[in-house]
């Protein structure tokens, strides 16, 4: 172990070189001006993979922004292949005047490293490549075979990158997915994520009359659609926040007691959650914790309601029609198209007289998760343990993260998410900052990752 | 009966060439700019009552728009006292380039007037002032007490002239109130509306989290205001159209069996209606007809409603806040205020858990009605006979004319609403018109009126 740690104390200076200069490249895949810079950062990295030794390096076209794809299969067929993935791309800089640093051009401060993209993904995705770079340089060889791919557009996707995944299965093929881009649950508790939740998102327009009516002329005589709406609404969930739709829970996987648990270990925020909202009360399906609920259950929020009129003072109008948008993020083992397809059929049923529903499906994004038991996990924590000193509790989180739905479904193999993020990072915000001694660490961690992987048997 | 006949007659081109004079002044409440239209369409009614022979005849200043006032008193004590009410502003010509004749330099064809006013509310103000005319012409005096009071904003109100009535009871008191301002039912069914409603007017405002959040990161863990929001809503109606909130029907006068009747001889108009509006069906209160629940039980209608993100494709956002607006179409004997006032507190007794209510009143109406026994109603029934040839059904409306309300409240007077206007007169639209024979035939029927009004017992 202290091979390990002296090497990555020698190279420290190098590492924060390379970050500074990774973040310097402009790879912002939501702006069409800076797609070479995306190409640019794809190149870079190909560069350093290079140097390590991989081979068939080199940048992969999409459709989208390119992705990078590099492998090191020498391990031999006994041990398992691990697809190292990370993304190149970083989020727009907006608003740029609430930057205390320029965003491109990263300062160290505090011990972290200020710049966009300095956690997410640039510093964590180093964290991966100078891993390998350090098993490669102390070892001689990598403990098991490695694909590495790394997205150009994961913060603003087309979705060409997953329809590469499932279009390249065969490339791709491996036992387990390692990927740095999770943040820790807070700064004293390292969490692996094992789970995220998908996505069914609907849009419903509720139409009654042809025109908008005068509601002295006709209040009394017709259904009202933005009355009509709030009856739908009001019918998808019950006062417990159960939702109404029949067999909308029938494929979700219960928590096992040992996920309870670990969720518990996290400890109950619940006070400093309704501080931090404002709220009297948190409030969901009644029999759940706060964190049961959110990454555990599948949930139901109406994200945006609109109709008649909405202008200052009074307005005697029935709405021809109104609309809502509404998604369920759906857990592990839920099918996305499944429960479209419920939410559809359930509208129809309720749809009050007098009014008809146009539904649109907006959008699906498959749940993931790997079995809590799992032996890639099972290393991970191991790893966590020799890189921090610390044990990493097993989390799931309420989002998405598309690919790695993909990764299971094309490949069939679990997502490890092995982040080193903090929530205090900023990602996606002004200030983004990643702290140096998850750089240095996280690159300890990952260099003891692939040796606990090669242990799993395949 | 003759005598009436041959005096308008005689006079016919005199009274259209008034009308066209009077729909000439531009007088448009609603336009700042043509405030002195609007007083000097109350000089011109002002200079007609004077020559009819009233008596105090000017322009009362209200702090809005001016109204006229003229009285001619000398019917006797034991006669009763009529407060003939009209209004001789108009609505604004918009949209101009819908109109075929010009707004305001109107035209004969097939038998009617167009131009702006031509009905309403002119043509019909005319029918009662040379209804006046013709009295005193054939008879030589009034059958009895008659004051008049024309209002000036009753288009673009400001509530100047209603509080101008409650200001001035004493110069204004009278046994009844006869308007001519009303349409009938169809163009062969005269009606006499007996009753409109009134009106409670709210906005809702329902909070949530302090700011808006990520539906993943949040989602199960917090009340999402907008589907708090459709709760709310479901709750204020049950299925069968009932409004749930207690003692909201305390104070409704149920509809007598007689008035059930003289709906049901309008007809059942459910089938056109269907057709007109493109509803597979009407809905309402059960256990009621349509014109029933129009006309003679209260509302509920949403008229408006705000909240997330409401543009194109997906947003996964928990917003912070939503809003509806929201009424009751009160009927007679409700009290708008306390409406509002049990409206709030059932509101804040369903708020869900984890969100806040505002709540802002921002209109009240009081209802109006006639009792269908009132001798003066059938005095008006009478009328339509001599003037039409046709027994005039009792009905009610949907819809407000709060003015009726402040003659009930501050004068305690019945509104006698003989209206000779057609729902084919486009009124508040372009090319709005008024029938002449109805303008003939209204100067003879309020003729009759009056003579019938002498023979109520004070």
């Amino acid at each position: 172990m202290t091979a390990i740690r002296d090497y990555v104390e020698q190279n420290k200076e190098r590492y924060l070189r390379s970050l500074i200069d990774f973040v310097k490249i402009q790879s912002v895949s939501a702006d069409p001006k800076r797609a070479n810079e995306v190409r640019r950062a794809g190149q870079w990295t190909a560069d350093i993979l290079k140097n390590i030794g991989f081979e068939n390096v080199g940048l992969k076209e999409t459709g989208g922004h390119p992705a990078v794809y590099g492998e090191w299969l020498k391990a031999g067929t006994d041990k398992p292949t691990i697809l190292c993935y990370g993304h190149t791309d970083v989020q727009p800089e907006d608003p740029m005047e609430k930057w205390t640093t320029p965003p491109f051009d990263p300062v160290v401060k505090n011990g972290n490293l200020y710049g966009r993209g300095a956690d997410d993904n640039k510093g964590q995705c180093l964290t991966q490549l100078f891993g390998l770079e350090a098993l490669m340089k102390l070892d001689g060889k990598l403990p098991v075979n490695v694909k590495v791919f790394l997205e150009g557009e994961e913060e603003g996707g087309t979705g060409a990158t997953e329809k590469f995944v499932f279009d390249n299965a065969k490339l791709l093929a491996c036992d387990a997915v390692a990927i740095s881009d999770t943040a820790w649950h807070s700064a004293e508790m390292p969490t692996i994520v094992t789970s995220l939740r998908g996505m069914a998102y609907l849009e419903v327009i509720v139409r009654g009359p042809s025109r908008d009516l005068h509601s002295g002329v006709y209040g009394g005589k017709v259904q009202n659609p933005l009355n009509a709406m709030g009856k739908i609404i009001a019918k998808i969930q019950d006062e417990n926040g159960v939702v109404q739709i029949p067999g909308f829970y029938d494929d979700v996987v219960p928590l096992s007691d040992k996920e309870k648990a670990e969720f518990r270990a996290v400890g109950d925020e619940d006070e400093w959650l309704k501080k931090d909202l404002g709220v009297k009360a948190l409030w969901g399906e009644k029999g759940y914790t706060t964190l049961e609920r959110n990454w555990g259950r599948p949930s139901c929020d109406v994200h945006g309601i609109w109709g008649g009129y909405a202008g200052k003072g009074t307005k005697t109008v029935i709405a021809a029609e109104g609309g809502f948008k509404i998604s369920s993020r759906i857990v592990a083992n839920q099918d996305p198209e499944k429960i479209a397809k419920l939410y559809e059929e359930y509208l129809k049923k309720i749809c009050p007289p007098g009014v008809t529903l146009e539904i649109k499906v907006l959008h699906l994004a498959y749940p993931m998760m790997v079995p809590i038991d799992s032996p890639f996990l099972e290393a991970a924590a191991t790893a966590f343990e020799k890189g921090f000193g610390k044990r990493a509790r097993m989390v799931r989180e309420g989002a998405s993260i598309p690919i790695t739905a993909a990764f299971l479904r094309a490949l069939k193999a679990p997502s490890i998410m092995v982040g080193y993020g903090l929530n205090s990072d900023n990602i996606h915000s002004p200030d983004e900052c990643f702290p140096l001694d998850h750089l240095y660490n996280g690159i300890v961690t990952n260099y003891h990752l692939y040796h606990e992987f090669a242990r799993v048997k395949k």
